[in-house]
């Protein structure tokens, strides 16, 4: 008998003692970080609303229980019964039962009518129905991705129990060192932006954090070759957190899988979707440039398959010596900054991800409050002394300046947009703009990936700014189904109408210009000296964007959607800057996360800024608050503890 | 035809173009570093006293040159054709004769001899004798270890050339990788004493230095298990660096063996043989003091067969993209530091091992003069503020005086030492100073392993003090053959004899007092209180011979050579401490190592020191050479280029 067996069956006799003696235990194992306990009782168990989290609080474990399948009533009774339990105001959209696990998936459009108050809906259907129920929001826009996602995670269902059961296992595995130690080791995105990759290394454990390309420089990918990383086979890897969707975190993760990796990646469900959405977006345009991409979508797949979600504020086991946390980072949606704990009481690392330190009108500022840090990992984007950004209300006030002009010139405003986040930022602004009159009524053309990973946003209000998700959970408030937005689906044809047609504004992709839709709209409307092309977000350095802010004003079109090979265009129109919208805390923003931070850190580590920007950061750090800064290299080990 | 294959014939032909027409070619291969070639015509290439060198700097190799065995004379009449060449005062004890290579090893009194003015006699021996001539001295005082070892190889021959042709075509593999990096590894010695291991690793090349134990604290290994060390595979280590035989740098070299490390030692040939001396004595302390060592007398074998012995000033390839060279220490017999070259130009690392500094008797002080270093790791063993050392001229004075006042009072001196380096060095002091009058003629009696280490001293006066040396090479003023020197090799009887006998030194090991000879010498004269116990080397925390110095003198004495358990023993004697023989710099021999390096390194890692050491070297560097320096913790990782 395994180590893990004799403690699950220590497990099963402690519960035993608890629990009353007329319920009986059929099975207990671990399913990722969760102890899964079946009962030939579950109604009795649904009965107790304490005796779940009493059991939880004596194992210190995250306890889940389920109906022993042989108790369990037919799918096709079972149906009705939760349809009578659960208010028809709740808009169940699905239902799907799982006999294997005795779950049922209840996709609704109000989740929380579902839940019922502090659950007691769930503990009714239970104790009804006998069934587990798990509760999924129908996306108040279809969304192609989370429809894919969990029709994908339905179908490798059996699959993925086997990983889970795997996954927690190996949480749960005996510690065999009784050595202290934790390191931190950078694969990237040190002295640069780009490639975000760390390992951070205990006696035990080896996690790797985040995995991603460098835009604009597709052939320096982190260093996963060293031994600290895969050099030592994909196997030693425990564990992938993944803090954000951006492809500069996420990018490479599927091709863990392709070097043998099969172990989880943990990151919040959002994150989960975006990083699908993006990682296939990532293989279609390398496909279009003519670049080998490093993985097939299969491993996408795998990557999806992997994933073990977790939500903001749980504190979970990932390996026998450390826990994570996530919290709200304020940058994109899940985005999260990673609090580890390791061994008992013996080191906190805290890895900042992106952040954005304020609030913002998509989500609330970067959390920084944790028991213990003693080391803070940070993002320095603009960590640089003159990256003091403008005013958010100045930024909006200018858009909205910029837009007036357009349309008393008669003319359209055509703003590159990243899809995630920036784009969904500037609906909000617009709704309202328009809402309060401040700018005329007319349509927002949303072209690209925008549409969907709006979509996106809106399944998962959760993890949205409190004010904006109370307006989701209200249909009719809900600002990003204003009659205003209109997805382009219909291709060319569409664009070419819109752009014939009446005064609008067109947010689409790519955001820096390297391609994607946007470059049809500059076919279509560039030459009209009375629209406006409008950047809203940073340009970096080589992009067609940054050229175009630069003055250059003879554009390449070929390459997309038709066009002869060689074309250029003058470019006929205004072209403006607003600056204020950014994703990223700005200098005032990182001191101030740090700041704040009570106790603050003993040691910060600046990385994800180009080499000025972290090095000023480390240094103003040490100077005004007397801490270890540092601005590693790529390729170097820390060692705390 | 592999990558190497190709690249040989490549050689062949250019080999074949530049050489008269008539001289045949009948194999090119590697072995070790050294690129060997096999020829019908030996007779030819040594004619052509240039040939050999035109080659190994036209393809900028090592090269020998070697008869192919079909062309090879019998060994009967070609021993005879040898000793025919050589001169009788020679002094050759034995001919080796190797058909599968074609070389003679001549084992011979004076080795100078048998080489001739510039080779001229070796070319001499393969012009009339065919076979290849390899040149080995006859240990002036007989040295088990030295016949050991070298019986032990000429017997594992074939599987050492099977190792070396291995290790050849691994050495000349192509490189892979087009990237450019640099970066060490800390797996112990930071921040203490003890257990010697850094990894140098580059995209194409992963090099462990040094691998000893910690003395004083069998637990504490090397941190060997990390990825970046054997936790990605043994194997995947391509070559192991010593830089002397020193435990505290080479006890741990065998267990790599253990788990699987099958690659090339690269050391010096003293290093190699003190090597197995001292690893062997770990072994039997540990059995005798009831411990199970790591590994067996058989990895010990292992180690000694895969060890490929580099002279000071040779330039080798150990891997496609790194040079080592060795430098005289000064610290030890055959220690050395190393400079590594990498890439093509691209960087350059010294690892001082153990230095000493200045000029001793038994050594030149410690080279530094390197083309190019941009990164120095520097040993700080008395890198404190307040390390400065009594100048030698004093600390020998004091223990003349010492001696004397001993004498006078009828007593014997009693000095516990190291068997390797420090008891040599004492030898040379009391041999001039009874040779000059300083103090009286009478025995000095050397037990332990002292004789033995002394033994294989005399072997390699190559790596002696030069005017040691020159006194070396003519036996009747050899002072490590004085008369008043005597091994006592008769045991506790001898021990016993020497005790009642006439006044006396005696040298004898542990030199701390920690067990060994010097347990049953204490017995035998601790009582006597006109007897001198002298310290003369570092006594660590700890340690009995630390208590002593601390005044203690109820000395147990049970588990050595008889007594009681539990016995002690009342030490009487006088206990006097004589400062200045150590092996290493002092504070200011370390300043003045760095600060004569020309150009000067930019970047100085200091270890091997405890904590305030490595601080107080590191601030005193940075404050007055204005280098970066650091003083690393075990488990970094520093990045260069
Ligand atoms: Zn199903
Ligand atoms: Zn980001
Ligand atoms: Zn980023
Ligand atoms: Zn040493
Ligand atoms: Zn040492």
């Amino acid at each position: 008998m395994s180590q893990v067996d004799t403690q699950l069956e220590d497990i099963r006799s402690q519960i035993e003692q608890e629990i009353p003696n007329d319920i009986t235990i059929t099975d207990v194992k671990y399913e990722g970080p969760e102890l899964v306990v079946y009962t030939r009782d579950p109604k009795r168990f649904a009965g107790d609303g304490d005796l779940i989290r009493r059991l939880a609080s004596q194992l210190r474990k995250r306890i889940t229980v389920r109906p022993d399948p042989s108790t369990l009533s037919p799918p096709s009774e079972a149906r009705q019964q939760v349809l009578d339990v659960v208010p028809e105001e709740a808009g169940i959209s699905d239902l799907d039962f799982h006999a294997d696990t005795g779950e049922v998936v209840i996709e609704a459009q109000k989740p929380g009518m579902v839940i019922g108050r502090r659950g007691s809906t769930l503990r009714e259907i239970t104790q009804e129905v006998g069934w587990t129920p798990e509760v999924v929001r129908t996306p108040p826009i279809e969304s192609s991705t989370v429809s894919n996602v969990r029709n994908f995670l339905k179908q490798e269902r059996e699959e993925r129990r086997d990983i889970l059961e795997r996954v927690g296992r190996q949480i749960h595995r005996e510690e065999l060192s009784d050595e202290e130690w934790v390191r931190i080791t950078t694969l990237g995105c040190c002295r640069e932006v780009g490639r975000a990759a760390f390992i951070l290394n205990t006696p035990e454990t080896r996690i790797l954090i985040d995995c991603g390309d460098k835009p604009g420089a597709e052939g320096e990918v982190p260093y996963l070759q060293v031994p600290e990383a895969l050099g030592a086979g994909a196997q030693n890897i425990d564990a992938v957190v993944l803090t954000h969707a951006h492809l500069d975190h996420s990018a490479l993760i599927p091709l863990l899988f392709k070097y043998g990796y099969d172990g989880p990646i943990y990151t919040t469900e959002p994150t989960r979707d975006l990083m699908g959405l993006l990682q296939l977006d990532y293989l279609d345009v390398a496909a279009k440039e003519g670049r080998t991409p490093p993985y097939e979508s299969a491993q996408v797949r795998e990557a999806i398959k992997h994933t073990i979600p977790l939500e903001y504020g749980d504190v979970t086991d990932i390996a026998p010596d450390v826990k994570i946390t996530f919290h709200n980072a304020g940058h994109i949606l899940g985005s999260a900054v990673t609090h580890f704990h390791i061994g008992d009481g013996l080191y906190n690392v805290a890895f900042s991800g992106d952040i954005h330190y304020d609030d913002t009108r998509l989500f609330n500022g970067a959390v920084n409050d944790f028991p213990r840090v003693e080391t803070l990992v940070l993002e320095s984007t603009y960590g640089g002394r003159n990256d003091y950004q403008t005013d958010q209300e100045d930024s909006e006030r200018r858009l909205k300046e910029v837009i007036n002009e357009t349309y008393e010139r008669g003319g359209k405003v055509v703003i590159p947009a990243f899809a995630v986040g920036r784009s969904q930022e500037l609906m909000l602004v617009l709704e309202e703009a328009m809402r309060n009159g401040d700018i005329p009524e007319m349509p927002v053309h949303l072209d690209g990936m925008i549409w969907e990973a709006t979509a996106i946003h809106t399944t998962y209000p959760e993890y949205l700014r409190d004010d904006l998700r109370d307006r989701i959970f209200h249909e009719d408030e809900n600002p990003f189904l204003a009659d205003q937005f209109n997805h382009i689906d219909g291709g060319e044809e569409e664009r070419q109408e819109v752009a014939d047609g009446e005064q609008c504004i067109v947010l689409s992709t790519s955001g820096m210009v390297e391609g994607g839709p946007i470059m049809s709209w500059l076919r279509h409307i560039g030459t009209d000296p009375d629209s406006t092309l409008t950047f809203v977000g940073y340009q970096a350095q080589g992009t067609l964007g940054r050229r175009i802010q630069n003055g250059w004003d003879e554009i390449p079109v070929d390459g997309w959607g038709g066009g002869g090979r060689g074309d250029t265009l003058t470019l006929n129109m205004e072209t403006e800057t607003v600056d204020g919208f950014s994703g990223h805390a700005d200098r005032q923003g990182l001191e101030n996360f740090v700041k704040t931070m009570n106790p603050r850190p003993e040691k910060v580590l600046c990385v994800h800024g180009d080499e000025s920007s972290v090095q000023d950061l480390s240094s103003a750090l040490y100077h005004d608050y007397n801490m270890r800064t540092f601005a590693p290299k790529n390729l170097e080990t820390f060692r705390f503890k």
